[in-house]
């Protein structure tokens, strides 16, 4: 076995890179394996380079590893019965190409005329079956049909892809069997119209040019579940990635599946170019190159490195595991934690009251079915009138997650029960995945911040309970909380000192790192506290202060936004600062009152600290 | 196509669990279905009660759901290949059984008597290829070979399984077929020994008793990578487990086995009885039972329920989907956080110029070989002398993923970097992946807490730069935070009020929810401030104060404790008020220093969640 700690003869970049190392050595090591020959039933391949040996590994965030002549064209051949097959599916339905072409292994050579005892070709993966798949595309797309399916292999590599012409030509001309293969479909009506046209879409498919790289980043397509992770395009749906992925780990490499499924463990498809693609599902995609072939048909050095790369590191997609209690990263309750908006005292007193009322659900990673179902099991432990789950760290959703949480949501809101998801980037993959598996339930409400719908889920809990009188006209100074304690007398000699100021709608009244040289009663309306960046601190309604961190640093940190008409008083900190230095007794209550704001604050903050690390 | 809303017969319990209403409402349709027929080639099977429908459903958390004859026994049969595969698999070594025994589907039936060219048998689903592997263990273990068998299915299931003894009866008397299959194995040297003996291993092991509810769990522990999600046993080796759901993918359904990958997608196993187990992995596990066969010996009611699961909800092991980018939930330096140590100004000074040496990166999720890579590449994009790697929210780690972590860390430390790991629980499957794999890497340190290796970061970083001197003897009030900008005559006046105390290392100096009637300056020596969960909030060094909450509600929240031996001066509150009463602009200064420290801990809180939210 390989070590991948052994220094070798390794570039600086590989160095860097454990995996990229690995792989240089691996190359390194097989590169002087002279085993098996190069394919020779049609002319053209037997001038292959048997000396050419590129290896690309495709990662599902779209990072490119290349060793070696990962950059040699050369022809696709069998590797594009695969995604000429997704192809099919996605143009004719499942359904169609499912009733012409058969799944199961045939126990035969790949160019094995003999079909199944129903007439239809065993699998789409010999070629009988893929050239009924090449006959269903052209049946619907004519003379197009070559370039629609160039065009697909092209987006699953991420780049437009040409046609080794001479080999297609060297393919035609010595394509008899082939050729009495899509008589005898014809005979059978699986393979309809003109045959020639049909064949030659075929020839033309086998001598499409790749590279190992674009055979890297086609599987990578098909490991992340259809989307070209360079590209970001989604080339094919889950549905047909996932067959594909079936008949390739059932019939990809020839009489070796079985063996390959059992050592190497990912789905494949090898071809007589000197080609191999292996995808190993929401992990990566390989692409192997080089020439010489052994008995089976499957390239020696691609076998290899796909082999080693294995059974080093323990690949396969067998090998898995996961622990769905990690799904949730956090669960409370909004007594232990609340939104930004600051609430009057008599309201956050409702809000401590019914802090059951509200049931927040964070949760993070991919999601699946076993994950979904797990959160369900978690909600009826104790169900909330109001029920917010926050998808923003969620990478994914698979469409069995989708519809156990759309079941979910259907019995949870069957009763009063609302339910908001938070977090759910529009376009994303959560959202065309949830969407429209729950736009007819009632009571489910989307926030794009979990901060919105833990606000909007308290304005419900107080308004329910009595509370939040919005209407209300105007706040006088002694209902601030940095005031608390001073006399009538001593706030009216404080408030001579400051300037009622009145801002609109939308309106900035503090920027960031200004100085801040006053400090704000809010008297009515509403305002925001925002960071340059848009990311809302607080909310704050009258009867609060703002700007009062100015007392302590004079530096503002935050801008502050009328969110409706406002009026307040401004009250300047030159001026405050000598009122505290005659009246030290109501100064040091006011500086008592801001470092009691300052603790509540840090006692908030690090409630949701000690949430968000729980899990 | 069933639609799980659609109102049912179903249970309170049922229906409040959308994946138990699911599976009752399949019952419930598949119930009347009275295709297929009874075994019959065993007299004793023929008794089956063909109406008997069970399904169970188990998860990887240990869950199991149950609907109709979920608790009815019936015999293993051809069930038991793949688990006794796998029990040899772990007794005789993989090399051993590997070299005796194909993974290669054979296209015949189950019961041929035809070999490979090599004249092995062609994998272990097949009959000759079970009674293979029962030779190989009665070949170890000798007249023990059953009761060591039927306790491995019992660990599988978590609980003691009984034989049949009529059936085996049955098995043995009629079992000529089989006979000849092992007498062949023994002509070539596959069986050796006691042909008879062998045989009724065999016989005996398929007549061992299980229910739907167990064939469920035996799944969940294959999908749970070995370890049964029940009992917590890890069962198997994670290779074993691959193995053995390799050759289940590709011959485990007889000649349905491309068919049932491609339409249901997890890897199963029927047998004659009428059972069938499924497992998709890191997901859960199925295990159903319904006497009536189809032609091709699969259970007709049983394969209904699992194509029916496996298409409502798309639940197919390769339509998978991921995000790498996921499994970094915060990456930062210093400078944005802190250990919960309180540092003197000077040092704070040194760690703020610093920053950039100390980076963490928490990790969260089931890690993979894809997930480590991804780290490793980010790690690569700035990499620091000191690297803390948070391990506390990582469900598991494949050993793929701590064979790339071990390259990456020896990479990382072959310079003079050093490698923090912290949150590993001993024992866990993290701590026994990792270890043994980086054990002799030097330059790594682990840490229980992440804080605790913050903490030995920071103090490597003011150490290297020349801070920190921690033999200093004791310290003046004028250093306190809390009483910055006092005169010394000042100072002097409010150090009178106070009272000299010191305690020894392991003592409590404070405890929570007492009355705050004192606060405390600490001179020499060092504290900290815990929860009574034993959860530290700080850690103090001399020069600073504890116990100043009281100052604002006069009550305790946290306990403090000397860590060394510790020499403070105490200030009881009463005093401290009268004090600020009659030196109002005092009192005042030391408000605003409260709030100003209390500001420093919010902006640091406040960061700390702007992290952990940010991915």
């Amino acid at each position: 076995m390989l070590s991948p700690q052994v220094a070798g003869d390794v570039s600086p970049e590989a160095a860097a890179s454990p995996l990229l190392r690995f792989l240089t050595q691996c190359h390194a090591e097989f590169r002087s394996d002279n085993g098996g020959a190069v394919a020779d039933y049609i002319p053209e391949l037997k001038k292959a380079n048997p000396g050419h040996f590129g290896v690309s590994l495709a990662t599902i965030d779209g990072h490119v590893y290349e060793v070696g002549d990962s950059d040699v064209p050369f022809t696709i051949q069998s590797i594009s019965k695969a995604f000429v097959f997704a192809l099919a599916l996605e143009t004719l339905g499942a359904d169609h190409v499912e009733a012409v072409i058969g799944v199961e292994p045939s126990g035969d050579a790949f160019n094995s005329i003999r079909l199944r005892p129903d007439n239809r070709p065993y699998n789409p993966m010999v070629n009988s079956g893929a050239i009924a798949c090449s006959g269903l595309i052209h049946k619907v797309k004519g003379s197009a049909a070559f370039d629609y399916i160039r065009d697909a292999l092209g987006r699953f590599a991420g780049r437009e892809l040409a046609v080794d012409e001479s080999v297609f030509a060297s393919e035609r001309e010595t394509g008899d069997r082939n050729r009495a293969i899509a008589y005898l479909l014809r005979n059978y009506a699986v393979v309809e119209g003109d045959v020639g046209a049909v064949l030659d879409v075929y020839f033309r498919q086998c001598s499409v040019l790749v590279t190992a790289r674009d055979l890297a980043i086609m599987a990578a397509t098909l490991a992340n579940n259809g989307v070209n992770p360079v590209t970001g395009e989604q080339v094919m749906k889950p549905y047909t990635v996932a067959r594909t992925l079936s008949v390739m780990t059932s019939s990809g490499m020839y009489d070796y599946a079985g063996e390959w499924v059992y050592r190497v463990g990912m789905p494949a498809k090898s071809g007589v170019g000197g080609g191999i693609v292996a995808a190993l599902p929401a992990q990566l995609g390989l692409g192997t190159f080089s020439p010489p072939l052994d008995a089976h048909g499957n390239s020696v050095r691609g076998l290899k490195i796909c082999e080693t790369l294995s059974t080093h590191f323990g690949l396969h997609m067998l090998n898995r595991s996961g622990d769905v209690r990690n799904s949730i990263i956090a669960d409370y309750d909004i007594g232990g934690i609340s939104s930004r908006r600051s609430r009057l005292p008599r309201d956050q007193q409702i809000l401590e009251e019914h802090r059951e009322d509200v049931r927040v659900i964070e949760l993070v990673g991919a999601h699946s079915f076993a994950t979904i179902d797990y959160v369900s099991r978690r909600l009826a432990e104790k169900p909330a009138p109001l029920l917010i789950i926050d998808f923003r760290r969620v990478a994914s959703i698979t469409t069995a997650g989708g519809l156990l949480l759309a079941d979910i949501l259907r019995s949870h809101t069957a009763g009063d029960a609302t339910v908001i998801l938070a977090g759910i980037e529009p376009a994303s993959q959560i959202w065309t995945t949830i969407r429209p598996l729950i736009e007819n339930i009632a009571s489910v409400r989307f926030f794009a911040l979990l901060d919105q719908g833990i606000e909007w889920a308290e304005d419900q809990v107080i308004f329910r309970n009595g509370g939040y009188v919005a209407a209300k006209n105007s706040s006088h100074l002694k209902e601030q909380p940095l005031l608390a304690g001073l006399s009538d007398e001593e706030l009216t000699s404080l408030a001579a000192l400051g300037t009622p100021r009145s801002y609109r709608a939308g309106q900035r009244i503090v920027a960031a790192d200004e100085p801040g040289a006053s400090l704000f009663f809010l008297q009515s309306g509403m305002v925001s506290v925002k960071l340059p960046s848009g990311v809302r601190l607080a909310s704050l309604d009258q009867g609060m202060e703002f700007g009062e961190m100015a007392l302590l640093d004079g530096r503002r940190t935050a801008d502050v936004w009328a969110d409706t008409d406002v009026a307040c008083l401004e009250l300047p900190i030159e001026e405050f600062d000598r009122f505290r230095r005659e009246h030290p007794k109501i100064g040091e209550r006011i500086a008592r009152n801001l470092a009691a704001i300052l603790a509540r604050r840090l006692t908030y903050a690090n409630a949701k600290i000690d949430l968000l690390t729980a899990y």
